[in-house]
């Protein structure tokens, strides 16, 4: 049974949410354990507010940790002086292989200082990027490095390529992710030396005599392709991916908001705007950030889950899925069995 | 008056949609001259067919242009074999000084490459960016390098931050542009090396001693800045740039997409469709690319409006109006003098 360890003092929302949200996982997952990290008493009272079954109340067990990771944080300082936080005392039950994975809805900042300095990077690779997953017009696009490393060499890029065709198969269970390098056009002429170099390692492993070792590299992808469903997973450096993700975000806002003033309009587009809500509401939910909670920090020594600060408990939930899958699909050991013996 | 040629040969639609879009542009300006580059026959038959007043008439010139540089053309190839092209020959009319600008439709890469080639960067300005306005929550931002050059040092950041400063007051009329640096996260340690420095170089112009020198720059933004307008001008490197702006085509073709396939599910979603349809049609045009057609080369020798590949008459003639704005606003003169002086 995967043992997933939960810091529920550090999101935005706080410690009540939290909880909530890891009674929606455990409920929804009846194979699953949680460990959770934070103000004991407030954990415990809460739980039994909650009157939950035994069945279920047996599979939540509480570890008392007496500080919390602020927003305003720096990660240094996080590493050095919060060694009693909900968030440095669930990553550590992950290094004492108490708990197969963690996840936290605190400073990002700070939980990739710390899952670095903890869990360490896996032999042979080089930087964890952070990996999660975009509506598109089929299904979901897994998109990494959303912003871990500001930089990334061409090798870091193929390392990223390899990690993320295994967690969109471990975690996500697609058979045979299509990769794309993310450029400003799909020639082959297209982009500076970075990605051109990398499109050349990418492409010497998508014709790697071992099948076992071949990643579905289909070559170079522009933004708007990540939408389109024509790959599984793009990858690019955590600058790129960092803007495009927010770029979405913004777009996405700006419509709704669009919408929502032109709906206010007057008398008769009220009335349309109540009429069409049912559609707009199932739109916006197809779209909705909480369904795609829960981005993974791949190629540590661990299973780390970022969730959103602002997550609320169906968001956490669905993050702590994330974790839980990533535990029963092995993906420690098969990104450490890929690039590892690569390297 | 100022004198725009304009090629109408290049452009996906067809020179009889380019000869419209000129004609709408002339008829909405009565002080604007155009040059209409391309095959000569065809240009006067349809100029005649359309029977214009005398008065718009007469401030449309024909120049005959044998050849038309290809989408598929490499811009080196264009460079070299193509100089009877409607391209070439409209661009060679802003370096003879018959005409003050120059706006095409056709391949981006072969444009860019002319107009350096045969126009030149001004003397100290190392990159000419390409810049165009996006929708944003208030009115639009402008946004610069779209995809010109992968790369910018700090020192071109700096120099784009400038440009973009002009163009936007020049060619917009945005009283004192505010400025905004590309980066992952507000604070002032986030971000690359080139993204820190720049920074840096931007901080000492905004307090330079000379006011006429200054520019009004408010530090780093992020993604989803682009479209809340707390910033006019947002710059980056067109790597960055060319990827968020295809990621935001990307989404929002995502959401219509959607909201389509949403409203044609059932007879009562279609009813719903139908009664929303003028409200969804406003948000829409609001946010309709043609309205934003026309991106800018700054810093070259003349004025380029690069228009969309795509864009039919009424996108094409707004791309014209940019090219006619910037040549009113005394655009290169102005740059040459804040950065040839500053150099």
């Amino acid at each position: 049974m995967p043992v997933i360890a939960v810091d529920v003092m550090s999101g935005e929302r706080g410690a009540l949410e939290c909880i909530r949200g890891a009674v929606l996982a455990i409920a929804a997952d009846p194979d699953l354990q949680l460990l959770l990290v934070g103000d004991a008493n407030l954990i415990a009272s809460e739980l039994d507010s909650l009157r939950l079954a035994p069945g279920l109340r047996a599979r939540l067990d509480i570890v008392a940790a007496a500080e919390v990771v602020l927003m305003t944080d720096a990660p240094r300082e996080a590493i050095r002086r919060k060694k009693r936080s909900s968030m440095r005392i669930a990553i550590d039950l992950v290094h004492e292989r108490r708990a197969g994975g963690v996840v936290s809805a605190g400073n990002t900042g700070a939980l990739t200082a710390i899952a670095h300095f903890v869990l360490k990077c896996l032999p042979g690779i080089e930087r964890a990027p952070i990996m999660s997953a975009i509506p598109n017009a089929r299904s979901v696009t897994h998109m990494l490095d959303l912003g871990a490393n500001t930089r990334a060499t061409p090798l870091q890029l193929l390392q990223f390529a390899v990690m993320g065709s295994i967690v969109a198969r471990d975690v996500h269970g697609v058979q045979t992710p299509r990769i794309g390098l993310l450029n400003i056009g799909a020639e082959e002429t297209k982009g500076h030396e970075l990605v051109q170099e990398a499109h050349v390692l990418l492409r010497a492993l998508a014709a790697h005599a071992d099948p076992a070792r071949r990643i579905d590299y289909r070559g170079f992808v522009e933004g708007h392709d990540i939408f389109t469903g024509d790959v599984d997973v793009v990858v690019t450096d955590g600058f790129t991916g960092n803007v495009a993700l927010k770029t979405m975000e913004g777009v996405a806002a700006l419509i709704g908001a669009r919408l929502r003033s032109e709906f206010r309009a007057s008398f008769v587009t009220r009335l349309a705007g109540l009429i069409a809500q049912p559609v707009l509401r199932r739109v916006s939910g197809s779209l909705d950030p909480r369904r795609f909670n829960g981005a993974v920090m791949v190629g540590l020594g661990g299973v780390v889950v970022k969730s959103h600060g602002s997550a609320e408990r169906v968001a956490l939930a669905r993050a702590i899925a994330i974790a839980a899958a990533a535990v029963r699909g092995g993906l420690v050991g098969h990104v450490d069995q890929a690039l590892g013996a690569a390297h």
